[in-house]
């Protein structure tokens, strides 16, 4: 694609805007599900614009056009869109002048304000509907899209999720009953797969099916048939699901069911039920947040079994992946940023039960890591270099838990930046990681934790601080997470979350330490009852760029123990050569 | 008072419950300004319950009488509640049920409820008014209450706020013009002191005066007026008022001028305002939140050198009186509680523009300690004993600053658990004044700095960790503080707050360490702009009773300056043998 292409399109849509007599076109980066990561199909915000960050709005009026996104891609966003007619907004910064506001400081108040319905949530628009004409257009880029693509079929397959379909249909009829609603709509496609313990590959890195829904006091139907016919494994699986009284339906007819419900109360999620949707509801809705969600987030004990086995298998591929890495410099090889990522891939191959990437792996070597969310280069990537830091975020989906890790590791020799970057990012991880603290602690009260060592010095990052991570589902995953905002979700035993604070320095290098966590019961006593956290995450934190004199003695005695498990649980797991020098590697400093 | 005699009361008010139909009555202990401390007048809720905690609701329905309190008073609601016919819900617990759900779950939804719209903010009422009838009834208690308090009149006299009244109410006034305003209500106390630069005594600790200020683009209206006649001082302080421009009118005509109010849209900032007056109010209304609290937060220059200036004051003070308590144990003179309370107002009365108290001093041994809000008996008040923890929570008024200090001190050999709770107390105290933090951190944010240490050892306590200091204002102000709960205001430069972490053990001890911050500017650089806080209190931590080994090297090190600096700024104010005791009393310790 060329820089004018985007451009074409851009006038495209205004003339299409004319033609309407529309002021003003959202879009955004989300699909009929309010997915955090869409398929092709519903990737308008790439199409119209080229910005490939994962979190991307979009704002046309007839004179200006803007693309909405936060600190993670500021610098990407402001590549991608040069010479595009596009103009960076930006967000999670003090000055921030979000959607609604900007349409209120820049249209009248007789303005028509165009939405794809389907690819927004009920909520986002309600947040301008009181402002504006809004009019929903569902599929509205259909007609400038000449070769959009179709909505993806992959095959479908149950799994254990340690605890039956059944048992989850008969809870969720019970919270139904209590809210005194006769039906919910699902359009989560992670909330979709929970409850049912099914799981395709609809979605790049997301082992999901695209479908809707519906459960009712004695119906469950499931729209999933799409224009193709199922392959074998789908039909298997349908036909166990139709043998536990489960409806398989056409994806198409979802929206029949919506607009045709008469059976008292709907529940509709607004954060998550497309706007579309939502308008041809044409009955009483219960609109809360759906109980799937937090259900979902506290593990059960299979499945933190399961996570722990992942982490075995991640343990043991980032080991040799780090031992490849180190000799292969060593030895003067020429090592790409994506040979890298390959080399992940490859050694995961190996793997039982492994079911593809969580994500994109970012390798990035130097500079390329002061890009949070850098996009490693399919060809050409850079080399890999002796001397200073190699960045290398990755995840896999096994078919029991699904892992998130990030190391950043010396190749050679690095600055004193490097170094005291290196170790007040470990330090701020180390913290949050051995935290105590209180039932009823929320994200924001402990997220400061990860931050304070980084504070200290004046330094700071632009980026969450962690994420819920799936059982085999979405490597982020609500409703809890370490950030700054007032997210009144509680932190509850059972919750995965991750720990991955950072620092990036344009032009120099970035800094993240990342391991996934479990929130455990700790005790009570006569100050209530406390919580803290397990590291399930097992791969050494190199110590040869580190500062121990900015640890403390509960810091080095962290790190030092960690080291120490990571070398006891993975060493008779992995090669005699990886062993050894994963022993070396993992030898107590002191300060 | 005997327990029966609140039992008659109750009965009395439900006879005139059921004369009238009502269902609930809700009482508050609140002012017709929503004060934090209200004039014995308003004392509604001691003088029915018996209860004298500083915060407490009251419901009464027919078969039950109910006290809502929070963490800091349920020992003393427990014991002050007993035989009265009150029941105490507990609240900032996890499982708290708040009146307006409370009211929910035990009424039917056609139930009256008879408010004292006078001593209840209209956002209060807000809270209850959908679900149920409310009716409001000023002065409700006047009925049965047959020696009621007058509204006090204390003399008013005018101070150096740094800011002429003149330019603080041309600020107002644009405010209220860039709001489209015609006028605004001022009701909250210490906003109309702050506006005008007057004080008076009309409650006690807090230099305010009971009255209303209704503020146009071209008049001042100051509802001030008692019955009596004025005395001297205030003549004298009308006279400068009036001749600026500002009217003098009777308090009793305020609530005409809402009632008339029709020079367009009112601004009511709806969580001071009572219910009555919002009521009243026939017109378009701005009911957000006041900018005057804003504004007075943020400390001026002129008022910063003030507060410093009453921190040498006290830093004197009780140096002296720590120096005084010692020996005189030492000596083994018998010290009550009391008797060290009145010390320090003697040794106040000595100092340059003292006023007053800013609360009733907490002078607690040992077990009384335990009792975060722990009052001293005026008569028969337990001894300060050699051995264990003393603890001293107090503050002055001078005409140039508010303070507020908490020391806890040994009196000799410390248990093992006292040493350690007082050690990890301080290292909470310390690692929040030492934060460095960026612009747009919240106290929420903020407060396990305090907390962590604590939290590490499953320890805990159920206060609020800092709130805002007046200028020779109230010793509580908003809108700032270090709390758990999510209040969005940002930490701005100027603005001044206790550091006061604490443990409570019934029956055992106490301890709490309180020091006055400032928020000051760091520096800016590539990751923003950066906040620090300046220590304003001056009295040395005793670190006889210190566990040197919890703490951490920058802990230590914060320590003995900070002992270091109060030696060496007091020591030339102080007398020779103070001067010299605090010599070894602030000697750099080593872990």
């Amino acid at each position: 694609m060329e820089r004018k292409d985007y451009a074409e399109r851009l006038e495209a849509l205004r003339t299409l805007m004319r033609s309407k007599a529309w002021d003003a076109v959202i879009l955004t980066g989300s699909d009929p599900h309010c997915s955090e990561y869409p398929a092709a199909r519903w990737k308008q915000v790439e199409w119209l614009s080229g910005f490939t960050g994962e979190a991307g709005d979009i704002v046309v009026t007839l004179d200006h056009a803007g693309l909405w996104t936060d600190t993670r891609y500021f610098i990407q966003a402001e590549n991608q869109l040069a010479r595009t007619g596009f103009v960076l907004h930006k967000t999670r910064v003090p000055e921030q002048v979000l959607i609604p506001e900007w349409l209120r400081l820049n249209l009248d108040s007789d303005s028509i304000i165009a939405v794809d319905g389907l690819c927004q949530s009920a909520s986002a628009v309600a947040s301008v509907a009181d402002d504006f004409t809004v009019i929903s257009v569902p599929n509205m880029l259909d007609r400038l899209w000449s070769e959009r693509p179709a909505i993806p079929q992959t095959p479908v397959f149950t799994i254990n999720g340690g605890e039956s379909r059944a048992a989850r249909l008969a809870w969720l009829r019970g919270f139904l009953r209590d809210r005194g609603c006769g039906g919910m709509l699902l359009s989560s496609l992670d909330e979709i797969a929970w409850i049912l313990n099914v799981r395709a590959s609809d979605i790049e890195f997301n082992p999901l099916v695209i479908s809707y829904l519906l459960v009712t006091p004695d119906s469950a139907d499931w729209f999933v048939l799409k224009d193709d016919a199922p392959d074998s494994v789908t039909e298997a699986t349908f036909s166990i699901l139709r043998s536990e009284g489960i409806h398989i339906l056409p994806y198409s007819e979802a929206e029949l069911s919506v607009a045709g419900w008469s059976s008292g109360k709907l529940f509709l999620d607004s954060r998550t039920v497309n706007y579309h949707f939502w308008s041809l509801a044409d009955c009483d809705v219960d609109c809360s947040p759906s109980p799937v969600q937090m259900k979902k987030a506290i593990k059960n004990g299979f499945e933190l079994e399961g996570i722990r086995r992942a982490q075995l298998n991640e343990g043991i591929v980032m080991e040799t992946f780090l031992y490849w890495l180190e000799k292969s410099l060593e030895a003067g090889r020429q090592i790409t940023e994506r040979d890298a990522s390959l080399k992940l891939i490859q050694l995961r191959s190996e793997m039982d039960g492994y079911k593809g990437d969580s994500f994109e792996t970012i390798s990035a070597y130097g500079s390329g890591a002061a890009l949070p969310h850098y996009v490693t280069p399919r060809t050409n990537a850079p080399l890999i270099l002796k001397g200073g830091l190699y960045l290398c975020d990755t995840g896999a989906q096994y078919e029991y838990g699904t892992t998130d890790i990030t190391r950043t590791v010396p190749t050679g020799e690095c600055s004193d930046l490097e170094k005291e970057d290196y170790t007040l990012v470990l330090k701020g991880h180390i913290d949050l990681a051995k935290a105590v603290f209180p039932s009823g602690t929320c994200g924001c009260h402990l997220d400061i934790l990860a931050r304070g060592p980084l504070w200290s010095h004046v330094r700071n990052f632009g980026h969450g601080t962690g994420h819920g991570v799936g059982f085999f589902l979405g490597v982020h995953e609500g409703p809890h997470e370490f950030r700054q905002n007032f997210n009144d979700v509680v932190f509850r035993p059972g919750m995965v979350v991750t720990d991955e604070p950072g620092i990036y320095r344009k032009d120099m290098h970035g800094v993240r330490h990342e391991n996934m966590l479990a929130c455990v019961e700790k005790c009570t006593n006569e100050f209530g009852s406390w919580l803290e956290f397990e590291t399930l995450t097992l791969c050494h934190f190199d110590t040869s760029a580190l500062l121990p004199q900015l640890l403390d003695g509960d810091e080095l005695q962290w790190l030092n123990d960690y080291n120490e498990k990571v070398y006891l649980t993975l060493s008779p797991l992995l090669s005699p050569e990886v062993s050894e020098w994963l022993r070396e590697k993992t030898g107590a400093i002191r300060s």
